[in-house]
């Protein structure tokens, strides 16, 4: 079973603190909290500009990606602990 | 009797536990408290942007969706406990 | 004597409990407390969207309809009590 | 001596609650203090829209109109007390 | 020396609480305080709408004003205390 | 070296008390407080309105300029203490 | 392994106080606190304006910018510490 996210939101599945250290990149001055960074799951459409235009979203699914530490809500699909944001609280994508 | 929404309202039937279970998603951390999922009972037009066209919901009735915990206001209709939210509060469908 | 609403204000008659019963909807969890539904009584011509246009509102006298616990102001006109609020704040038609 | 608005502003005289209760309309459960309702004494020529466009206010000098009991500001002009607010919270025109 | 307003902004000479009894206003509950009239001294071009237009202010250097009693900043120019609002927070001319 | 200022922002170099006097301007109810205005030591391209045009600001180089007290922020460059902030905060030209 | 900034956020390497003070500008009322400026590492394409436009944010990569001291949010990408911020919160580029 998968979300299929509406409007502009990204589901994100958070990446274990090993797997961050292996990419190099930790918050600082919160050690020993989780990483704020994780792998795109799905991107909705976008959302709409005030014209009415859909704005495609600047994230693929697969995108390693760095995040606010409390953005998104947590949910839980099939075991796995999941986050849906805005792709605005997107800060970037780890290349 | 139904309740025909206004606007990007949407009308929703909370899903339970249980059933909740079967589909295999739990909000981790509030665990014992009701989940955040349901099934579209029924949808309004949709809203307006700024251009003064409605923009139609992305979601339809039918569709499991994901929402926040305290997204909405509940009503009962007929005996039956419902929730009225904006479509903007819906995260994701479920498929 | 009459309210005209101006903008997209609406006028409505809170129904009495007993009403809301026969009708099958009550708000669960503020029992004894007064029902969030009513009858329209009048309904202003609406308000303007950014373009200076016109949105008639989309309910009409006479539609019973479903609103916010704490929506509206109440006013009493010749013994009558009634609340004036915005078309916004009303959540759906019972039909 | 009078005051010329400007903008959306209306100039109001509140009526007594003499006259009030002769209209039929007092709000409920405040009573003993001040009617919300009065006549219109001024009205300034309108907002702009953001096209530019100036929205000439719906009401006009005396009407009887109702609002909310906080809205606008009071001001004494040759020791009449008047009330000065912004056409949108003038709730409704009564006839 | 004399200050030049910038966009929207409008340069008041506060009236003395006699000059204000001869004109006929007071504030009423504030009674001891200073009057919220005054006379326009300086007035900007005006603010821009979101069109990117200059909207002329309504008002012009002479005219006798009304504006809320905390509106504005205070500053002292030659010796002269003046106040610094913008046009928006006048309320109406005096005529 | 010097700030070349982003957008709609201004660098400005508050006067001393002595020229403040000297031009005959203070703020009366914060005496023995910095004066509230400056000279103007360079000027951001400007912002841009909701059409996406680059408005020029009203101020320019060497403009003295009246602003709120609590207004900008203050940095040191080359030893010299300086203020940014954004042209909407300014109030005025001193001529 | 670099941060590639979505929208109109900034990757800023924070400059050390000994590098500041070459550059002669130092916070003054903050004394031995992180100084507020730094280089350009990375810059996003540009947030949209209301007509759906990127705008090109005014600074590039090598830039020395002024900001905030409380812009940003700090995130160590190969144990190296860097500012994450919006284009908007950099108060000018120091030439």
């Amino acid at each position: 079973m998968q979300i299929r996210p509406l409007h502009d939101r990204v589901i994100i599945k958070r990446l274990e603190a090993e797997t961050t250290t292996a990419f190099g990149i930790v918050i600082p001055d919160t050690a020993g909290e989780k990483p704020d960074q994780g792998e795109v799951i799905a991107v909705g459409p976008g959302k709409r500009d005030e014209a009415g235009r859909i704005i495609t979203p600047d994230v693929k699914v697969g995108d390693r990606v760095l995040f606010g530490k409390y953005s998104g809500q947590t949910v839980k699909v099939d075991g796995e602990e999941l986050l849906v944001m805005r792709e605005e609280d997107i800060m970037g994508v780890l290349e």
